[in-house]
């Protein structure tokens, strides 16, 4: 068994890093908080004695070295970035639990044939630079270094530039490595473990989604002397489209779930019509055809609600992934470690995207699942309690070990 | 007859200040662009032998004596601030004209019985500091200076702070000074002149507003793992109550206009459904009864639409003025003048606020009104003719002249 203390302190340490306002953190990707939490999580890997290296997209890799020499690394992580307003634990928990496993094993004096690799991944929230899993998508060839490096914040900001500024670039060539098996521990984010009140989740799929950044183009006028029927009113044109795209996910229950988190009013002043609107639409489904049907269908119904406004549309998707299926093999280490060591587990399907998902494409590759209070996530107020962490971080422990060979 | 280059070169001198991205402006209130834009009115007040005083909200009064030293001051003044994606002539005209009718009067050698006061009010837009018209609210009693001092804008600064940022606290008690009469001229920034081919509108009314201010609380919450029936989700509430609003202003065609200009998502993030939606509705009628029966129905209508989502409500308001009808004996002058001078004209009610509507509050007020092309405002491109803005300045010397007495 892992050190629960050790993992909840390390976790408790972190979360000081990038403190949000109401008790979560704000530790966005490539920020200077980003950089103080990379700092402190080096530390802990050389304390380990870990050897760390980083890619050109910034993403930390922990070496513990295997017995045979030949044998490709068993490699185990997660994400250090989060939300603007983040909770303490979605990415944080996978990689301090990735190291609390080694601790483990150095405390034990285990050695593995495989040697095993620590990762932090960089950008896994897409909040800043969309898309999400932007250093796993280039690490599995599903995006060029020269898209991630192109990506721009809300401010303007490249992400090529901000990786330098904080003193991350590696020089390690990016998706170079080969990997023997990738497993990824994590809050469930949704409300399912709880309410079956089972200890681990046994990740078997992740739900595929559709990032559409819709633009729309009205006639930027004043909001008072402009008469109603003179409006090209790209406002009212997104609370349509709002109210379509719920509309939708609501034809495609159970299985499906659509929303808009981001929009941009512009100039975004009280008394002026907005000349442009852009807002995402996030879309998923761990069914590949219903997700490209709900696509389909705002697709095509957008059209209809901004013609009849006379209000211009373009909808670039800016973010993909399809459903994916773990490794069975690996899944099934996952589900024996929890009978094994006791836990109540049961099959389950993630909501949110993760970097397992890209790793899956080039590797072996799997997750672990623990519940979190009220299926509450991408809030401050995500909460989890030190047993449901140290549960997990056993059943990875267990997993990692026997997949990495003693 | 006024100086039409002379006026016309001072306003795309003026322009070049605070210029916008599209060829409009960017001098919101309180800006360096501001601060940049009142030392050359300054300058200009200068040359033509005005003296200036400023008061204590920064509104500026440049005063060309009268002979008569118990005669109250005719006041002839507009804004020169701007939206952040404004026009040239917003405001920026009507001021540029009160200096230009002094200016011809010096030419001319003319003398009159009652002073003449250029003035430029601060904050007229509204854009930076809710509510518009702020200074001549002050002025006229309708707000305490510590209201207008305590305004905010979106970063948070305060009104107070940035006017003495930019050094333009005068010392002048707000409201001291009495009026014998108040014009102002602007651009109509809406389409009847040009569509019934007047050069001069006869401004009678303006309509009346409300801004109310939504703050909607849902659940922050994660856009992938958070099952339909478990969203709490205030950005599909701000889709509803803005359809919402569009009915409720169809519903009381003709003479009502209803719209929403900004909007905020908190945090804003493309896969976090807003734990936080903050919009500002505005609605306008020249008919009280119909105005405040609109914020009525607002009001009733949108509780059951975030009830049903669960979705918390609150409503400020932010910004009200009852509809203004201009002084008559005024309204005649400056009917008479645009007669006199052979200018085609009309009646028209504002449909845009202006500093009229709280002078007329405390003097007797009117407006002299010239087209825009396309009826468009609050936007980069609006755009007026040399011709227009001429004769509206034509009219407005007129008018001003025969009010202050030879
Ligand atoms: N786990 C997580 O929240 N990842 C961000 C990408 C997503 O929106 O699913
Ligand atoms: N004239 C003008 O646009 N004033 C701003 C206040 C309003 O929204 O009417």
């Amino acid at each position: 068994r892992v050190n629960g203390d050790r993992l909840w302190d390390s976790l408790m340490e972190m979360a000081k890093i990038g403190p949000g306002i109401a008790g979560g953190n704000n530790r966005q990707t490539l920020t200077d908080a980003d950089a103080q939490g990379r700092s402190l999580f080096k530390k802990w890997c050389d304390d380990a004695g870990l050897t760390m290296s980083v890619d050109r997209m910034g993403t930390m890799f922990a070496t513990r070295p295997g017995t045979d020499p030949d044998a490709l690394p068993v490699y185990v992580g997660s994400h250090l970035d989060t939300q603007p307003t983040g909770g303490k634990y979605d990415g944080v928990l996978g990689v301090l639990a990735a190291l609390e496993v080694v601790r483990t094993m150095n405390d034990l004096g285990i050695k593995t044939k495989h040697p095993i690799v620590v990762t932090n991944w960089t950008n896994e929230e897409g909040a800043r630079f969309a898309p999400a899993m932007l250093a796993s998508g280039v690490f599995a060839g599903v995006h060029s270094l020269d898209f991630a490096y192109n990506r721009r914040d809300p401010e303007g900001n490249l992400f090529g530039d901000e990786l330098k500024r904080i003193g991350w670039v590696g020089d390690e060539e990016v998706g170079a490595r080969k990997m023997h098996a990738y497993f990824e521990y994590h809050i469930e984010q949704g409300p399912i473990l709880e309410a079956e009140e089972k200890q681990i989740g046994v990740v078997t799929h992740c739900q595929g989604l559709w990032w559409l950044e819709f633009t729309l183009t009205g006639k930027e006028a004043h909001t008072g002397s402009t008469p109603m029927n003179l409006r090209v009113n790209a406002g009212l044109a997104m609370a349509r489209i709002l109210e379509m795209v719920q509309g939708v996910a609501m034809s495609e229950q159970p299985g499906a779930v659509g929303g808009v988190g981001q929009v941009f009013f512009s100039p975004n002043s009280r008394n002026v019509l907005p000349g442009k609107v852009v807002f995402t639409v996030d879309i998923r489904s761990p069914d590949k055809e219903k997700l490209d049907r709900m696509r389909a269908k705002i697709e095509a119904k957008a059209p209809e609600i901004t013609d009849a406004l006379g209000v211009g549309c373009s909808i670039e998707a800016i973010g993909h992934f399809e459903p994916i299926t773990f490794d069975p093999k690996l899944v099934t280490s996952v589900r024996d470690a929890a009978e094994r060591l006791g836990y109540s587990h049961m099959n389950i399907i993630s909501g949110a995207g993760h970097d397992a998902c890209w790793a899956a494409k080039v590797a072996p590759a799997t997750m672990v699942m623990c519940p979190c209070v009220g299926g509450l996530s991408h809030n401050e107020a995500e909460e989890i309690s030190k047993e449901w962490a140290m549960a997990g971080a056993d059943v990875l422990f267990h997993a990692v070990v026997e997949t990495a060979e003693i």
